[in-house]
C-alpha cells in the first residue's frame, strides 16, 4: 500500500487534488439512432413462445443451492431434484418489478452512468489471464497490468466505466485478487466498477468496500456496484454464480444475467435456436433476482459467438452472432430490462486487421442493437484469453466515434449550413467561409490514431502501421497518467481493509 | 494479344471450357434486414427543400457543352452562361421516367445483376494508380496487375461485378488503356463490367465492345454496362463528365451519378449541409440523363469523406460520413432511385488495423443503408490512391459476411431446433446432435483468413498476421485461376477491335 503512505492529508490535499487537470470525459452515450431490428412482431413471437416452452417443459438446474430451489418452489416453479421447471410467464411475470432503467452511482458523481433505455455504456475487456503488448509480447497480466489498464480505461473519454477484471492479475493470490483490483478501480479511477462474482465472500468485500467509499447509507438504496453473472449453457447455473447473484440482488447492487454462448456447442447451430435458449436462460437468471428483491436492478446480458466447425474455436465478428446479437437485444426491450452484450470481440491474436475488422462487426452491431452495457469495448484478443495494450487504445479510439455516430444528425439551422453553400456557390471551395471556421475545431472526430497523411509523409514518419502508433499512445498516456482526486480518509480507509481482508484469508 | 493466338477453335475449345470446373458464385445481395434511417421525416423534408432552394436560387454549373445548356433551357430552366437555375420540382419530375430497378447483363446469364430495391451488388476498388502487396511493395499499377484484380474480383464468391478500373495500367498508354481494360473484364471474368468515362469515344469504344459481346441488338434494348460520372463538387459538371454521361444514356446504358464531397472543402463541415449539396448535385445530373433519354437507368450516388482539419487530408470510417451515407441513402430510395455509395473506404497505407477499422466502418453502414450499388467493396488503401493485394481479399472476405448478414434470421421449424434443445437438455453439449451434424457444414461463415486457432498453434503456424496470410491467400488464388469460357469467335472479335482502335489511336 505504497500509495497510502508519505501523502499530505487533510484539507490541503483535497485542495492540491482538486486543482489537479480534469481528464477529458464524455457521459454515457444517450442514442439518438434508431436500434436495427433483425426481427418482426412474429419472430419475436415464436421466440418468446419457444423460451416459454424450454422453460415449462426442459427447464433448467439451479445447482448445489437449496436456499434458490426453495425460492422457486415458493414461487410457483415445478423442482424437481435441481431441476426447476417454470410455467409459462412466471418469469416474464416475476420481471415485472425490475427496474426499465437504473443509476449506477460513481465516487465522482459526473462519472455516473444511466443504465438502459437509449442509454449505452461502454466497460473495458473483463477477464483475460493474459497481456500482450508489442514490446513485452504475450504474458501471464500482473497487478500492474491490471492498473495500467485500469489507467487507460479511466484516461478513454468514450470509455463511461472502469470494468472488472481487466485482466487476472496472476501475481496476486487467487482470494485476494479481488482486493488489489477493486482497491485499483477506486483509487486510479473515478468511473463507476464492477463488483467479484468468484465467491459470495468477495461478493460481500465488493460491497463491504463500496461502502467505505459511498457510505453504507448510501449504498443500502443506490446502485454503486454492477457484476456480471454468467450461466453455464445450457440452462445451468452454478452455486458460484448463485453464490455471487444473491447476494448482489439482495444488497440492491445490479447484477448482469448473462447466458455465455458457443452456437454449436452450448446451443443450436442456428441464430433461432440460440436465441431461444438466451431468452430462456436470461428470464430464469434475472427472474430470480427479483424472488430475492423485488426490485433489485437486473440487466439482460447475452454473450454470443459460433465455433469453427473445423477446428471448434470460437469465432467473432462473422455474422451468426451478430444476428443474435440484435435478436437478443430485441428480446430485451420486449421485456423492458437494460440488456449487456457485444463489444470489441476478436479471435485474433494480435491487433492486426483481423482484430480489427472483427472488433467493428461486433462493436457497431453492438450500438445498433442499443446495448445498454458493452463489456469489452475495448482491449480483447484470443476471444477473451488476452487484453491487448495497443487493442486498448485502438479500441478506445473506436468507441469515441461511435459515440459521435450514435448522436445522429443535427438538423439545427446552422448545420443545414445553407447561407455557407449560397456564399461559396459553384466550383469554389469551402474551407475559408466563416461557418467551416466556426466549426473548424469540433466539426470532425479527431482520432489520434489513425494516420491519414500522404504515403509520402509516413515513409518519412518511419512507416509505422497502427499497432506500432498505438504502443506510443499508450505509453505517452500512461506517462502522463494523474489519478482523480479522492480524499485520503477513504483512501486509507480502503488500505486499511484490504489489509485486514488480507490478514483474515492467508489466517485461514 | 497473345491470349487470342495459339488456342484449340471452335466446338472442341468450347466443350472443354464448358467442362473447367465453376468458380464459387453467390448472386447478388437480397437484402432481408430493415435499413438504417438517421433521418425522420421532418429531417428528409428539410434536406429535400434546401436541396431545391439550392437549385432554384444558387444554380448548377453545366461547363463547356452547349448542347447540354439547350436541353436544360428546353426542360424550363434558367439559363444563364453556364450557370442552370432549376425551377423547384423540376429534376425530381424529370426523374419520374427513371427505372427504381434495372438488370446489369453479364455475358454469364447468371452473373447478370439487379441494380435497385433491395438487391446489393459489390464492385471492387475503382481508380487507383498505385497498386501495393507484400513482397513487391508499393508501385506504379500494370497491366499485370489489372489483370491480377480482375481474377481476384471473379473468384470472390459475394463480389458480384467486375468493376471498372481496379488500377489504372499505367504502362499502357493513356488513350489504349480502356482498350486493354475493357478486353481483361471481358476475357478473364463473365460478371458485369463498368464503362469508360474519361471521353466520350471512351464511352463509345466501351459500348462498341459490349456490342461485340452481347450483339449489337441486345444492347440496343439490354443495359450491360454502368458507368460512374462524377460531379465536380461543389455544383459543377464538367465536358468531360457530360460527354460520357451523354453518349452512355442515350445508349440506354447506366450511368451513377455521384457528387465526390469532401465535407469542409466542397460542402459544408455538417452533415445535414453535405446532404443538401449531394441530393442538389445528384438531382441535376440524374435529371439530365432523363432529358436525354427517359427511361434511361441512372444511379444515385454520393462519395462522402471528411477531411482532416489538421492536415487537409480525407480521412475514412469517421462517423460524420457515416452518417451522410446513411442520409444519402434515405434521399435515393425517397426518390425511388438506385444508390450508390459506401465500399471498404480507409486512408491507411497499409492492410493493418487502421485499414480494417476503417472498412468495417464504412462497409457495414454501407449494407445498413441499403446501398444497391457499392463501388470500392474490396482493395482500397490511401483513400483510393492505391490499390492493395492483401486488402483486397481481406475485404473480399468480409463481402462474403455481409451477405450472410443480410439475409437475416431464418425462423423455419428447422431453424428453431426446439427438438435439439429438448434433446440435449441441462449441461450437455449441442456437438453430437443430429441437428447441429445436419447443419455442421454450413451453418456459419467459414473465413479462409481468420485465425481463430489457440495461441500455441497461431505460432507453431509462424505466428502470421492477417496481412501475411492474406498474401498466401492471393498468390495461391493467382495459381489456380481458371478463365471463364468465352467463345472464341467473341474474344477473336475483341482482340481485332483492340487491335484496330490503338492503330487508330497511334495514327491520330
Amino acid at each position: 500500500m505504497n500509495q497510502a503512505k508519505g501523502r499530505r492529508g487533510g484539507r490541503e490535499a483535497r485542495r492540491a487534488q482538486r486543482e489537479r487537470p480534469k481528464t477529458a470525459v464524455l457521459p454515457a452515450i444517450s442514442r439518438q439512432l434508431p436500434v436495427l431490428d433483425v426481427l418482426g412482431e412474429e419472430g419475436l413471437e415464436i421466440i418468446e413462445a419457444n423460451a416459454e416452452t424450454v422453460l415449462a417443459e426442459t427447464g433448467i438446474d439451479f445447482r448445489d443451492d437449496d436456499e434458490v430451489l426453495e425460492l422457486w418452489r415458493q414461487a410457483g416453479a415445478e423442482v424437481s431434484g435441481e431441476r426447476v421447471r417454470l410455467p409459462r410467464g412466471l418469469a416474464r411475470k416475476l420481471l415485472e418489478t425490475a427496474p426499465g432503467e437504473f443509476t449506477q452511482h460513481a465516487r465522482n458523481p459526473e462519472r455516473s452512468v444511466p443504465i438502459g433505455g437509449r442509454n449505452i455504456v461502454f466497460a473495458p475487456v473483463y477477464g483475460p489471464p493474459f497481456v500482450r503488448d508489442l514490446e513485452g509480447g504475450r504474458r501471464y497480466a500482473t497487478l500492474r497490468d491490471f492498473e495500467n489498464l485500469v489507467k487507460l480505461a479511466y484516461l478513454a473519454p468514450a470509455m463511461h466505466h472502469s470494468g472488472g477484471v481487466l485482466c487476472e492479475p496472476v501475481d496476486v493470490p487467487v482470494p485476494e485478487r479481488h482486493l488489489d483490483m477493486l482497491a485499483a478501480h477506486i483509487r486510479l479511477s473515478d468511473k463507476p466498477f464492477m463488483g467479484a462474482v468468484t465467491a459470495p465472500e468477495r461478493a460481500a468485500d465488493s460491497i463491504a468496500m463500496a461502502e467505505l467509499v459511498f457510505g453504507a447509507d448510501f449504498v443500502a438504496d443506490h446502485t454503486v456496484l454492477i457484476s456480471i453473472i454468467n450461466a453455464n449453457s445450457p440452462l445451468v447455473y452454478d452455486a458460484t454464480m448463485l453464490g455471487a447473484l444473491k447476494t448482489y440482488a439482495r444488497a440492491n447492487q445490479a447484477t448482469i444475467v448473462s447466458p455465455f454462448i458457443l452456437s454449436g456447442a452450448m446451443s443450436p447451430v442456428t441464430v433461432a435456436g440460440t436465441l431461444t435458449l438466451i431468452l430462456a436462460e436470461a428470464l430464469a437468471g434475472m427472474a430470480l433476482t427479483q424472488l430475492l428483491r423485488p426490485g433489485a436492478p437486473v440487466v439482460f446480458g447475452a454473450f454470443a459467438s459460433s465455433i469453427s466447425m473445423q477446428s471448434g474455436a470460437p469465432t467473432f465478428g462473422t455474422p451468426e452472432p451478430t444476428l443474435v446479437l440484435l435478436g437478443a437485444a430485441q428480446l430485451a426491450r420486449r421485456l423492458g430490462i437494460p440488456f449487456r452484450s457485444g463489444g470489441s470481440l476478436s479471435a485474433a491474436k494480435i491487433a492486426d486487421a483481423q482484430a480489427a475488422y472483427e472488433s467493428a462487426q461486433t462493436l457497431l452491431p453492438t450500438l445498433l442493437a442499443g446495448c445498454n452495457f458493452v463489456l469489452h469495448a475495448a482491449g480483447w484478443l484470443e476471444g477473451g484469453l488476452c487484453a491487448g495494450y495497443e487493442k486498448f487504445v485502438l479500441d478506445a479510439d473506436q468507441l469515441g466515434m461511435m459515440q459521435v455516430l450514435a448522436g445522429g444528425v443535427d438538423l439545427s439551422a446552422d448545420s443545414q449550413a445553407m447561407a455557407a453553400i449560397t456564399e461559396v456557390g459553384p466550383g469554389n471551395h469551402f474551407l475559408g467561409v466563416s461557418h467551416t471556421q466556426a466549426h473548424f475545431e469540433t466539426a470532425f472526430y479527431r482520432s489520434a490514431l489513425a494516420d491519414n497523411n500522404s504515403v509520402e509523409q509516413w515513409q518519412d514518419e518511419g512507416s509505422l502501421d497502427a499497432v506500432q502508433r498505438a504502443h506510443q499512445n499508450w505509453q505517452h498516456q500512461l506517462a502522463d497518467y494523474q489519478p482523480p482526486a479522492l480524499d485520503p480518509a477513504i483512501d486509507e480507509a480502503i488500505a486499511d481493509f484490504v489489509t485486514r481482508r488480507k490478514t483474515q484469508l492467508s489466517d485461514t
